[in-house]
């Protein structure tokens, strides 16, 4: 039957558009904002800055351990907002689907993105779908848009990062990476290694709401994972970062799974981690806080933040000798360092060269 | 040279995206809340409603008469702010890009964007790009989500639509869809026919403010056209709308276009167009006002609303006989009527059968 499948009628607006709508959209998200079906949702906006973040979804595969493109969707963008400091609100989904993509497929990555919402406490409250040809898609790609709050008194972001704060990650790292590239690859574990995909607003506004003064910046190491996300913050700063090769919390079977596949798990991506630049002096404190929440069971400190040049021999000379490992960008600036075990120091980079595609 | 072209490592997050987005997206997209490149924008919101809505623009071919899709993404996104009766403040945009794709394309259509987005006074304040394998794409899509506010006292929408009030059009119909649709057809005119593409937020808010309360509701027709849209209001109302065939401005081209490849105007897509319900007796007024604007030079009432059930001859038994041509939805709801100049009288139904992919 035709009609199982999602068919390019389904995209021109008229009678097949609305019983897509219907049957498999409004059936699943439902808030008053939606059931008019008008241009735009209007909406309650409480006190506060307007946070907004946009991102779009084209993993592959759609569905892999610990997670779908739905569940991500709601996780990606819900989180964007919420290492802002901002409580997430309101999202919109647009979705591109492919002629061809199956409506049951549609149908579960459509609950698994009404179910997350709910988890993090946002509404859906505008959509948007298109169909494009056989071949000019791959199943389906979301777009999530978010729109949240910052209470007052709520400040993060580089400006208040200082030599000496300390770097903290809630969780493991490389899971999200890990799940997509080895599910692509065919590789079993007997362990299979999942997807941290998860929302973290309830994790973050716990923390803004104990340790406002002490946390300085929130960022989620997604695409380019921790190192490409540090160097970010290296390079708006103008400040180092050296971290614990020791301290970093990587699942053993990531470990493993990632040296077979010559990867890195600073690199890999993560979807349910945040990293936070906070006041040395609060750290236990922080880490006490999130140990006790289920999405920061494995929560460590995994570095500080150094005055940006002659600061500690190794990230000293490291910088001085501009290895020409780098990417260019931010030369003489801020640099990311990760001291080994021996003590030795060596730089860690932006992510450059073997791209790792369609994480997200 | 491979770079003059879009590849994989673009996408990953690393020194490539990075890299693309300071030479393309900040060049042209020049906004505080951006050039910190945190994960959301935060932003100032005025006193009102907060008013979202999102669009996914898919269009092929990407350039055409009268725009492109950055010009399209800009005005499609902010007519549904508009016609909702909002102030459209901020957008967001999110691209897929597909390997291969063209810098100086890309470079093109951002630019375009950015234009517009100037032009109708809003701000790019948050972005997103994603790449996909050669064969999962189509050059660019893009995403557009936007927000407004919605000024005290404006109350637009289904439930003030009454029988005897006035359907009225800023200008001719059907010119974006037979653009496209020719434009693919390898159709030559001796006048081309162009896209009405443009953001209308100056024209509504001209007329909102002027005619809060006659103006009862807006929309902009654009896929499935100005018979879908109107579907869509009798179905949601229960109210009949009767369309004089004679009142309603075609462009001459268009008309014989459409002809020639079996088209309809009234279920082609329309980018600058908003079909205004009206008390009858401020429609020469707002006539009047919207043909002082650039764009409502070509504004005429083209039809009324009335009572679902046994109103007028013709309606009535069109309603009665339930002649099958229809999709199934709304049958003995309200529907929209055609009144040919002869008086006689035919069902104008939602958009079924022919498809028209990727008209937006």
């Amino acid at each position: 039957m035709p009609e199982e499948c999602i068919l390019l009628a389904h995209g021109d607006g008229g009678a097949l558009t609305h019983r897509l709508v219907q049957e498999i959209f409004l059936r699943h998200f439902d808030h008053p904002a939606l059931r008019d079906l008008t241009d735009a949702a209007l909406l309650h906006l409480p006190e506060g800055r307007l946070a907004m973040t946009t991102d779009t979804f084209v993993v592959k595969p759609l569905f892999f351990p610990g997670g779908d493109i739905g569940k991500l969707a709601v996780a990606g963008t819900v989180n964007d907002l919420a290492v802002s400091g901002a409580r997430p609100l309101y999202l919109t989904a647009a979705f591109i689907l492919e002629e061809g993509f199956p409506l049951a497929d549609l149908e579960q990555v459509v609950a698994s993105l009404a179910r997350t919402a709910r988890e993090a406490g946002v509404a859906v409250v505008a959509g948007d779908t298109k169909v494009v040809e056989r071949g000019c898609g791959d199943g389906v790609y979301i777009n999530t848009t978010g729109a949240g709050v910052v209470p007052a008194g709520r400040d993060l972001g580089y400006h208040r990062i200082m030599p000496g704060d300390a770097v903290i990650v809630n969780g493991t790292i490389g899971d999200h990476g890990l799940a997509i590239l080895s599910k692509r690859a065919g590789i079993e574990f007997d362990t299979p290694v999942e997807s941290d995909c998860a929302p973290m607003n309830g994790l973050t506004d716990m923390l803004l709401e104990r340790f406002a003064e002490a946390v300085r910046f929130m960022r989620d190491p997604t695409r380019g994972g921790v190192a490409t996300t540090l160097n970010e913050v290296a390079q708006s700063t103008g400040l180092n970062i050296i971290l614990e090769e020791q301290a970093l919390p990587v699942r053993e079977e990531v470990q493993g799974a990632a040296e077979l596949l010559g990867l890195d798990p600073l690199y890999l991506a993560n979807e349910g981690k945040v990293l936070i630049v906070a006041a040395p002096e609060a750290v236990e404190e922080i880490l006490t806080t999130l140990r006790r929440h289920p999405l920061g069971l494995n929560a460590a400190a995994i570095g500080r933040v150094e005055a940006g040049t002659g600061v500690g021999r190794g990230p000293g000379q490291g910088a001085g000798q501009r290895t020409g490992q780098g990417s260019g960008q931010g030369a003489g600036r801020g640099r990311v360092f990760l001291r080994t075990p021996l003590g030795g120091h060596r730089i860690v980079d932006m992510l450059a060269g073997d791209p790792l595609p369609r994480i997200c």
